[in-house]
């Protein structure tokens, strides 16, 4: 009996060792994710709800990540903080939100001028952005993450058709950040108002304009009932949204749950780009063939090339106010010039002939 | 004593079944992977590569897939046939190269006057591109998935300028597929010659022009030390890759493992694709300042047309090969329609101004 006993002893004690290794392997991770977003704000809502579900798929369960909408929280504007802060381990957002906190985020979701998705993409994953994108949240304890491209968003709606640069003399338009800025330097009035009394501040006249995303987005919102034209993009060609880590959480992860939450990551923003380039074609061949008066217009060259000039005048004041965003914006600049030299022949060529 | 036994048995029986459960999901799948490219082929060969190391990291060790470059199994337009009978699970090649075999999976990889890589992709994951390439696949008992997108293709290095259709009669050019059935219509005589022989056939006049890639792989072929004229591209606008799974290893995998397989391809096929568009970027950079004689032309308009007209008469004798392709390409068809119309209005009109 001894000698079974023993065995067993021995037997257990092995495979009690074993099963401790298992079941730390087995720990779940219950993690809690904040967007910016409304829970029915399709795309951007889906690349976090797509990203965690990937990361509960591929491991087995060990991460299991609860996406909050910005109707749970209460506090869109506030990822950063909170994700800072602990209070939830990611955030999904849109890094030029925090630019009056700290002007080193500013560049990374798009800029006015600035590059295209495909371009953009190369410059974070291939030229130097990405590792700039970390320095400027390091100080923050946060790591960021491309989070989902909208791809090129649209000029915006426009009662008015906009024949020269006095036809922006106290235009009075709705589009926030640093695109308002570039406005208002040509003597747009600039005003923000909240989402939900957009259609009816259009409708009646007191703003002339309004710029929201594209198609896929804009057209639950009914503009082009009230606003007959519909301008082409120079603001925001490829907003990228940002995903958010708390980096001492990100670091009790064991590596494989590192890899696949940034995999998981990865995948949900390119996805995001696609998913919203195939929504915009569907959107937009509903408008058109719902609201045929609707006219796609592209503002004149000479007022292009006015707001082109601001734009640069204000980058300038921008790179003054820290050496990283000088140093990103050069990056961006540099990298930009070459890539579009291999755009112009490649995709720019090929679309010319096949419109 | 008997109830410290009867304890440790029950212990003993317990931890075992955990530590078998331990096991099972411990259990290392070793599989191999056949690719068409060369080991040093970039980025061609770096999708697999890359795909293998994130699946491996990911599962913790367990998805250990070997690759194996065509220098190894010496059978780089084999990739179909290994993966069907066995010998690999999974491969890495181009659809269009079994089109000889069956015609149903030509259209997967890319078509002259297609869509561009954003098309592509939204066509694939969101407009039933990816459901009809497994489809095609079935017979064969292969899964099939995106692979990773060269974007859109250079049309070739003419030691001539091409001025009009005669310019085409009896021009002798190396350019493989049915690009070359195109041309062959409009009476360029196309030969197919060996990788490594095309350099000294186009500086000897055996060939007047050839197609390769685009810059990033024509680079290190050296073809601009002896051909002016560099085209942009009309043939392949999108050149998907495809990942290629033998269907009933696949279902042997673990569902863990199958989505971290699936995801690991998919990441790596847009990450190739945004790869080859920063490569793009350099190696044109480089080209350009190292031969600045070397000139970007684009085929004159009517000779665009005439390309256009032969390919459609080659797509209409294609769809009366099986019902399977003639549905395949009219959902491209259809799919491009809709998707250009927004690429016109996005990326393209804001191209057009900031060139």
């Amino acid at each position: 009996m001894l000698k079974t006993t023993t065995k067993l002893l021995v037997a257990s004690a092995l495979v009690a060792g074993l099963s401790t290794a298992a079941f730390a392997k087995d720990k779940v991770y219950k993690w809690k994710l904040a967007t910016t977003w409304g829970s029915t704000l399709s795309p951007f809502i889906d690349a976090p709800t797509n990203m965690a579900k990937l990361a509960k798929e591929m491991s087995n369960g060990r991460l299991d990540i609860r996406v909050d909408a910005a109707n749970k929280h209460k506090a869109p504007l506030g990822i950063l903080d909170m994700v800072k802060g602990g209070q939830y381990e990611m955030g999904h957002s849109a890094s030029y939100y925090w630019k009056g906190k700290d002007i080193n985020t500013l560049p990374f979701t798009t800029m006015p001028f600035g590059m295209t998705a495909p371009e953009q993409y190369a410059w974070f994953y291939y030229g130097g952005g990405l590792e700039l994108m970390q320095k400027a949240y390091k100080r923050h304890k946060v790591l960021s993450f491309p989070g989902g491209n909208s791809g090129n968003q649209m000029g915006g709606w426009f009662r008015k058709e906009i024949n020269s640069l006095d036809d922006l003399k106290g235009l009075k338009m709705r589009i926030p950040g640093f695109a308002g800025e570039v406005l208002a330097k040509l003597g747009v009035t600039v005003t923000n108002i909240a989402p939900g009394e957009l259609y009816t501040s259009l409708e009646r006249g007191t703003i002339d304009a309004l710029e929201w995303v594209s198609p896929s987005m804009d057209v639950n919102m009914g503009f082009h009932k009230i606003a007959p034209y519909y301008y082409t993009g120079w603001h925001e060609p490829a907003t990228e949204l940002q995903f958010l880590v708390n980096e001492r959480q990100f670091k009790r992860l064991p590596k494989d749950l590192q890899k696949i939450l940034i995999t998981a990551m990865r995948v949900a923003a390119y996805d995001m780009y696609i998913q919203n380039y195939h929504m915009n074609a569907v959107a937009w061949a509903k408008i058109a063939t719902d609201y045929p008066n609707v006219k796609i217009k592209t503002l004149p060259k000479n007022v292009i090339n006015a707001m082109k000039k601001a734009n640069d005048e204000l980058l300038v004041e921008k790179a003054k106010e820290s050496p990283l965003i000088k140093e990103v914006l050069k990056s961006q600049k540099e990298y930009l010039k070459k890539a579009r030299e291999w755009t112009k022949m490649a995709d720019y060529k090929y679309l010319e002939d096949n419109l």
